[in-house]
């Protein structure tokens, strides 16, 4: 290594920032291509989300070894502190961002045969870009370490937890109208609880910024879940 | 405070292992309660599982700023460090295993009215014993820092993901044989999909014991996730 002590380890510090960059961008590009495959029923599209949600693992256990390695070696103080044990909590929420993209991809790669209904999918495509929206923000909120930015993309997750409670609510009318929904419905279901848990970790990144810049939690109580417990019996539709 | 530094350090470690111990029994009480509270319909034992959940999330919250201070004040190395670092990581676990109780104990606040037939909810009553029993294996195996065990416990998973498929086809077929179960047994499938969650966060606890104690992580590519991505048709149950 080049360097006195101190460049050293800001060079540490800016690679782990340029990794959270990294993984950011995979996550969404693995989140936007599982719900275009999903739109496509593209088998083959879904395989390559699946691949590259890989790298995106193997991504987070590196920069994880990394971050502890450096804590360890540089023992840091308050907000360089924060970095650190901020970007192991992000990477931990883009790595389940992947996931839950991935889990989306698999359900294309066993359902494509049975194309799904335009009208049954275009909620989930709403809701999609929601929740891409909300990880753009985030990501461009960390980059620029701005929290306000940060708060503000907490408050619109209610936007996601609307939309998804209202297709739920669709996806169970499509069911009960024809039974040969019920599977095909099933998978969409469930594409749109992981779209909506995109949401929550979008949020939960929001909290780490807010928590690295400020050295303080966002207060607890915000509505957080789904409120798709609630629904008992869905209206029909027409 | 009392003593000399290091022992104050020691009594800071034993503090952060004391904590964890006592959100294991937080999150092992509210999974439990949640789903027997699923099995009598009970709305009010329900809510008071939501109050808990609260309580424990407040717990999580505590125990990283905790743990964050003491990396700072006392820039641990090498294992204290990792023991630390884990506490973070398997606290954060805990709390996703209260929240996937509470929202099981919430869907019964919504749906207790329609009593389900005990046909239905036999299926995850087995399905949560399974991944209580694999909690509270992993919490005895962090608990003496028994990294076989742990791997044992993730090992195991496969059971769990085994029969929360077998689950997913019944549900499905309940379903299509008559549509007025449609309401429930979603909310059912969303239930089991929760409890095979849980399971996966024991599989992380499982995982970083085994990093505390090492320093390595597991291998990847162990088969993590449920099998229901490739249910396309189920075959009625009778």
């Amino acid at each position: 290594m080049v360097g006195h002590i101190s460049s050293t380890y800001d060079d540490e510090l800016k690679s782990i920032l340029r990794r959270i960059s990294e993984m950011g961008g995979q996550a969404e590009r693995i989140v936007a291509r599982a719900v275009e495959t999903l739109m496509r029923s593209d088998a083959e599209g879904a395989q390559a989300v699946v691949k590259e949600d890989k790298l995106l693992d193997a991504a987070q256990r590196e920069l994880d070894e990394y971050a502890i390695r450096t804590i360890a070696k540089r023992q840091p103080m308050a907000q360089d502190l924060r970095e650190i044990v901020g970007a192991i909590r992000i990477s931990n929420d883009l790595e389940r961002i992947g996931d839950l993209g991935k889990n989306i991809a698999k359900r294309v790669i066993a359902i494509h045969e049975h194309k799904q209904p335009v009208k049954l999918t275009r909620g989930l495509e709403h809701l999609s870009e929601l929740a891409l929206e909300q990880l753009k923000d985030v990501l461009d909120a960390y980059a620029v370490r701005d929290e306000s930015r940060a708060e503000r993309v907490r408050a619109r997750d209610e936007e996601i937890d609307a939309m998804y409670t209202s297709i739920f609510r669709e996806l169970l009318t499509y069911m009960m109208e024809d039974p040969r929904n019920i599977t095909a419905c099933t998978h969409l279901l469930f594409s749109a609880k992981n779209i909506e848990r995109i949401g929550d970790h979008a949020t939960n990144i929001a909290e780490t910024i807010y928590y690295i810049k400020t050295g303080h939690q966002m207060e607890l109580d915000r509505p957080k879940d789904d409120r798709t417990h609630a629904i008992v019996a869905p209206v029909k539709s027409d």
